[in-house]
């Protein structure tokens, strides 16, 4: 095995422990982190939760005095600076690491390189860009949140094999099976946000909680220009328990908003000139959040804004083996949409998988911001 | 292994010399023999082209005097009538076969049980039933044609992820990738018909023909109440090579009947109180036709009118990994659809496979006289 090769064995190793932090993290980036000396692994680490530990201390902490003159694999560029936590680059140096190989940069405004350049300085040997496409796919929501202000948004429907999410009675109970319906929920246990259209919220009331509950607890928003949402809905009954957001706009009366308000509801009014403007304003806000994921449960008019818009960035899609029909029956993406097919957003290594009889299919978007995908199972 | 499982697996490769038939054998049914002495295969056989041998005799001929005293595995019953050839039964008994296992009894009315009685009333050892589910999804078509006097169905669709057969302004060149449509021009090179409604031959002007060219030749079929379709267009200039059929209504005028009819195209008008009965005329026609296969290729109409008419027997779809949105893009299945989601016809084992990105998926309608598919690629 040439170094390059065991390099790049060492580096998936150190993916795999740090998307062991999906849902734990954010939003902090996943990192992981492993420590070898004379080829053999001496330390390993990830981040485990926000506020915890970064990887590459529990690395260090794990090899203890293997550490000197050993090679730190480490899935994103180390920190440098005082955060949560003092600079990860002091504790590398201080533990005699001789070389550290860093998958790809962290674009993040206090790091940007001066990790790197403080190794460098310290007199490490730093070698940056190993497995860099693998690491971008698996951060590709932080590094969307930290240079371009916006969360990463994905998108899930189901659908019948004929690509409709309801009938055209509008109903969509059960459209995919159990198996699919519980990865709906371990998404929503890992995301930030959950959003619906007001139709959606009005057709089905859903709780759109993640039961069981996940690493962490999703912000239900409900996008409700008219401030049209039940008092009696789902929705608004729990807000005790989990926060519920409704996006407004300018036709919302202050009677409603009032009422939503008391109900526990946060209202939050965006006006803007068009659907688009609007939700590039929410997601705007929902950076300024700090939120990372952003799951959108349809229905198809949201979808057909977002998608209009180009801000989905991935798409989880449920496709039961079940044939409904109808010309009147709706498809996950509505809006205008494309003209012409040579138009159509490409998906970028989609990963098809059954579940039992369901298929499953994972994709991101193709855009020149787009990160590299890996081909992992989300 | 005990004899079941022994007999299964002479019967498994009995069904897959059988399936080597397709497209050459309609409207007789894919048959494959295998002949059995002392836990030795002596001999195989399958039914190669319409006319030709039968599967028994193919496999009697290359076992020759091996056969004495052997068991013989054949995936349909032994015929006992005078047809293009003489029957299977007096040869099996002439080359004095011992014991005869077969799949499934042939619905034929010139068969019918009588194949295995007049084995039995000859001495020979005969069970029925190994196997006896994959040899009937095998001949599927077959049996649907001998038992309704219909032929079996294939819908064939290419759509995106999020569902659409076309833009909203209905481009739709190409939505699947060149594996994708290799496997439809396969499809079309071994049916005996092929069928689109006119609003899609006048928006693609499709020439529907298999290129390269498969076994039989299909009959290229435009349901077309008002005989509407162009002379210039390709399926109308291309009659002298391969057939087409118009399929008209009430409301086709004379001259343009015999427009098309001077063209070379062969006109049926079919008179029905509504699209459903129209379709019902017509697939009861195409079966007095002995047509077995028949490939729908749209648009969304026509699969609506056949879906509604519970019609379709299997799908094959091709779903390619993009999305163009847009809520007038039309859909694979219009009409008029189910209210509920209980209702939705279930498919039967579909398989799910990759074409490169594209995702490819195959099933059969359930239904209770659809015979059990098996899990085979068709």
């Amino acid at each position: 095995m040439n170094r390059q090769t065991f390099d790049a064995a060492r580096m998936a190793r150190a993916l795999e422990l740090a998307r062991r932090g999906e849902g734990y993290v954010e939003p902090n980036p996943m990192v992981g982190c492993v420590i070898v000396r004379r080829d053999e692994v001496v330390g390993e680490g990830y981040h485990q939760r926000f506020g915890g530990l970064h990887a590459e201390r529990e690395a260090l902490q794990s090899a203890g005095d293997a550490a000197r003159g050993a090679t730190m694999y480490v899935t994103l560029e180390p920190c440098c600076h005082h955060g949560k936590t003092p600079p990860c680059t002091e504790a590398i140096v201080a533990a005699g690491i001789a070389r550290v190989v860093v998958a790809r940069r962290d674009p993040f405004p206090n790091v940007d390189g001066g990790g790197i350049r403080a190794l460098s300085e310290a007199g490490i040997e730093v070698e940056v860009g190993t497995c860099e496409g693998e690491a971008s796919a698996l951060d590709a929501p932080y590094l969307r949140l930290v240079e371009t202000g916006r969360p990463w948004v994905i998108a899930k429907w189901a659908m019948t094999l004929d690509g409709k999410i309801a009938t055209h009675a509008g109903d969509s109970q059960w459209i995919s099976n159990e198996s699919s319906r519980a990865i709906v929920h371990q998404l929503r246990g890992r995301v930030d946000a959950i959003l619906v259209g007001s139709s959606t919220a009005r057709a089905d009331d859903p709780l759109l909680t993640a039961r069981p509950a996940g690493p962490r607890t999703a912000t239900r928003i409900v996008l409700d220009s008219h401030a049209s949402l039940s008092l009696d809905s789902q929705l608004v009954k729990t807000t005790a328990e989990t926060p519920v957001l409704v996006v407004t706009g300018g036709a919302a009366t202050a009677d409603r908003t009032q009422a939503l308000t008391d109900a526990g509801c946060e209202v939050l009014k965006i006006e803007a000139k068009s659907r688009e403007a609007q939700l590039q304003a929410l997601l705007t806000e929902l950076g300024h959040r700090r939120m990372t994921n952003i799951l959108v449960e349809g229905g198809g008019t949201l979808l057909g804004s977002l998608h209009d818009a180009k801000l989905i960035d991935e798409v989880h899609i449920f496709v039961a083996p079940k044939l409904v029909g109808g010309a009147h029956a709706p498809a996950p993406i509505a809006g205008t949409g494309f003209a012409t097919m040579k138009e159509a957003v490409r998906m970028r290594d989609a990963t098809v998988e059954r579940l039992e009889d369901d298929i499953y299919v994972v994709a991101r978007l193709e855009g020149e911001d787009t990160p590299l995908m890996s081909a992992d199972r989300r």
